[in-house]
């Protein structure tokens, strides 16, 4: 069995009442999914408003290889060791997506002895809040055929609608199609596509939302077409919005679980890293931080990508002050950024480490760049040798005057991160310096070149003509204050995959923009960005089933 | 606000945990969704198995028109009318769907003071078990598209695709599309649509399936395209089965809510009555019997339809024996088939009613030739005529030799169907003589005709070509013993949404026929069948929203 999947079953749960209770909300605050998942009542939260606010940190990574850097166990262990010295910490993660979990990829919610449990419905339906956002999603798209079918008021041009509709399933021939054909009773035919749903903007106004009345407010600004001269359709045009927070009021109550040492942990809502903007729900955090002295939460994908978001989009929209950062790094992946090849992970090679560290570098100075305090959190592969930890401390200490903790709490729980824990309690001691990265007034096409250069090294960004005259429409709109997500690949500074390390010099192409006016940002497209994965060749679907015992094999 | 809301915000819930306790089932069989909803544990059914089964009583009706019958609110009166007078009584009904919430149609979750709750999360998400059935379904059609995509060893006919992908939502647009465009990378372009997701073949095994393994062996059996030479191609062969389970082994656990009297009712599977067959899930009915003295429960549209499939398909299938039917009728309804305009229908007019009685004839003739005792229920309105009641009574008497019992649980409750209940319980102390209209050997073809002549009042069944040609297949692959599952309008005995009463000597046309292996039928689609509805020109989910206090607005 799945060393994994085999601590998870193991571990001997809690009720969910002990861990509310562990985590000061009262037993009538809960709505519970079973026996060990509650939503916390929306109501309750609202009365903390008033509470001062624990602190927030962020844990972020390396590029990601596929070595592995163990981002989410370390947000897990992290959360664990605060608890275990004596720190109120809630622990606050991403939902995972259903989809991959039947395609490549095991589930979200951490591993070996730093996990949230319980692992299986969590990386299953949970309490559906993506079936909800799904089914949000997909009235309004309805609405909006229906509209057409019946008369067009509006005056919707079928070429231009926006809107696409979800599924949470890896499934590439839904990717382009053609709907409405079949005849009038079916409406008009034109060309269509689905996205998986957490790339959906419904997902990024969900995780973003204040609240349900911000929640509202924002679905009725989703633009989910335009019309023959160009002017915007939005979701209250069609008035959908009521509709679609009357299927989201359950959803957006927080997601309360545990980690396999009993800390709370909120796990809720969760959008893509490159179309949106990769971390859980504003709802989320700022419950977390009116519970707890400490919040620890991740950002998906390398910091280029998923805390360039969390600072710039999130804690801007959301007035969020992070205290601290933690960059993940393994000896493994920083080997395979400095060369080496994915079988000779497990020879000992300082070297190729020292070569690859200027990619660790280059997402530390970016972190400072943002006015916070760092550490690097070496997360501990049995492969590692003590010359590689050595040389990869020496480096952290002398190039970057950072600290490079190693940690192991994959094997030993919460235990294995205390020296994490209390680097990350003495950084928090100061208070923050955080400034995000641009002005709200900057205009949209600096911010894409002030984070191209700043955080990606590159020299320029190189904006294709269409994209331009998009950008001029966007502003010209009044949206030029908002926020920019870049939607770039996750494996390097640059737009090239493979390039990895600390490419320089580059150029960033955006390809496309797209307004999310719902969400609150404007995206700018570099490069192939894939909104519905597909299935590999032997899916892990195949694999999956109930034994004899109804326990879940081949998940995760 | 609509009266029916008005009593269910008014009235007082019980924690679900009481009414567990009322049905004799122990908190550690709970699995709780909130405070008001629990999914009753699936090993601890499992562990009743011996138990002595109480009575099935079947509540179907005459045949629908726009003045409503009233036969979820009959169910759930009855229930609690049975509760009332002492008999320890379970209440079965199916879940209502999400999209037609969004369209034209309140919830169905009964009305006035005869109704199960808590009412607006029945008719939204519940506990997610068509979220989880869309799934199970949706990831079998990507298992296909994806199979074809990496090389289509199975050697499967994009044309020749039986499954098609569902969304729980009325969305027209999507009946008719092509999907796999876009280029290699998105794989082979095909014509798809999308069916609601009630409509699926999933739905229907789910209802039908005795338990978890005879689920997933039933899921293997669907069958989901044919290869080039008209091989079935399944889900097992896609391997797929097992990972569908895996999505649906917390839905398959039965939902128990109350009334607003207290009674425990299980509210579980919904298929379609048309293209499925229309009844909640043997699940939960086989786990009421085993739990009450007495089980109601109704199936879709009227007898000829619903009351036809839950016997001659669920009956069948899962082993149950009927004790007694009613058959619920109004003044109004009657009126309607007996040529009354809907604007004359608060008018007295006992002639109407008895031209229009007609149709209650027939179904009543219909249960009794099942070997049924029947009870006629005279679901009362404020616009009825004493006279007019008087007529109807004197009919049923002396044209069918039954009682016409006046039910006023809509205004009432439980209080206002104790008489109905009580001969009810009379009805059931004879032995049940149950048969079936037909026995497994007999050829499909003749199964449809005898439906068609004995049930529909037709002369004779029609079976075109290529329908008869399929059927020769289906019973040389060896499903000829299978019940048949007729696709027909429920507004009439015939084919002709228009002929109200009761037709006779029409012919029943049978356009296709398809094979739903794992549900276990074969359903002969007599005429135009919609499995995915549209939304009307102003769509209820423009009225839907939150007010000011967080409740909902505009739903049902």
């Amino acid at each position: 069995m799945n060393p994994d999947l085999a601590i998870a079953r193991a571990a001997t749960l809690r009720p969910i009442g002990e861990i509310a209770e562990r985590a000061g909300i009262p037993d009538e605050a809960l709505h519970p999914y079973g026996k060990h998942i509650a939503k916390v009542d929306g109501s309750w939260l609202r009365s903390l408003e008033d509470r001062p606010r624990g602190k927030l940190i962020l844990v972020t990574a390396i590029s990601p290889t596929p070595a592995g850097e163990g981002k989410t166990t370390t947000t897990v262990g992290l959360g664990d060791a605060l608890n275990r010295i004596g720190r109120k910490t809630m622990i606050c993660l991403r939902e995972p997506s259903l989809g991959p979990c039947f395609g490549q990829k095991g589930g979200a919610t951490g591993g070996g002895h730093a996990q949230v449990l319980p692992m299986e419905q969590i990386n299953l339906h949970f309490t559906g809040d993506f079936h909800a956002i799904g089914a949000a999603n997909n009235l309004l798209a309805a609405m909006l055929d229906n509209h057409v079918y019946w008369g067009n008021r509006l005056d919707v041009d079928p070429r231009r609608v926006a809107i696409r509709r979800v599924l949470d399933m890896n499934d590439r021939a839904l990717r382009s199609t053609v709907a409405g054909l079949g005849g009038p009773a079916n409406g008009f035919p034109r060309e269509d596509g689905f996205d998986i749903t957490v790339a959906s903007e419904v997902m990024a106004v969900f995780c973003l939302a204040r609240d349900l009345a911000d929640m509202e407010a924002r679905l009725g600004r989703i633009v989910v077409a335009q019309t023959r001269d160009k002017r915007p359709v939005t979701a209250d045009d069609l008035k959908a919005s009521g509709a679609m927070s009357v299927l989201l009021k359950d959803a957006i109550q927080p997601n309360l679980v545990q980690t396999i040492e009993g800390s709370p942990a909120l796990v809720h809502g969760g959008p893509f890293a490159n179309i949106a903007h990769g971390c859980n729900s504003v709802v989320a955090t700022q419950a977390g931080l009116r519970l707890a002295d400490y919040v620890v939460t991740e950002a998906g994908f390398g910091a280029d990508l998923g805390a360039e978001k969390f600072l710039d989009i999130k804690c801007r929209q959301a007035g969020l002050t992070p205290s601290a950062c933690v960059v993940v790094a393994t000896v493994r992946a920083l080997k395979m950024h400095g060369g080496t090849a994915r079988a000779d992970l497990s020879r000992g090679d300082a070297d190729a480490l020292e070569r690859g560290f200027v990619n660790l570098e280059r997402h530390v100075a970016n972190m400072r760049s943002y006015g916070l305090p760092v550490v690097v959190a070496v997360n501990h592969f049995v492969t590692d040798t003590e010359a590689e930890h050595r040389r990869l401390a020496e480096l952290c200490r002398d190039r970057l005057g950072v600290e490079a903790v190693p940690c192991r709490h994959w094997a030993e729980g919460g235990a294995g991160a205390v020296d994490l824990a209390e680097r990350v309690v003495a950084l928090t001691e100061k208070p923050s310096e955080f400034r995000t990265l641009y002005p709200d007034d900057m205009p949209l096409a600096d911010k894409m070149r002030r984070i191209a250069t700043r955080i990606y090294g590159a020299e320029t960004v190189v904006i294709e003509g269409s994209a331009a005259s998009r950008l001029k429409e966007i502003e010209a709109a009044g949206y030029g204050r908002l926020p920019v997500c870049m939607a770039k690949t996750q494996y390097s500074f640059s737009t090239d995959p493979q390039a990895m390390g600390a490419p320089s010099g580059h150029e960033i192409p955006v390809r496309e923009v797209r307004l999310a006016a719902g969400a609150g940002f404007v995206v700018a497209i570099c490069g192939q960005i894939m909104t519905m994965p597909g299935l590999p060749r032997v899916p892990a679907a195949e694999g999956i089933h109930l034994d004899e015992d109804g326990l879940i094999q081949g998940l995760s």
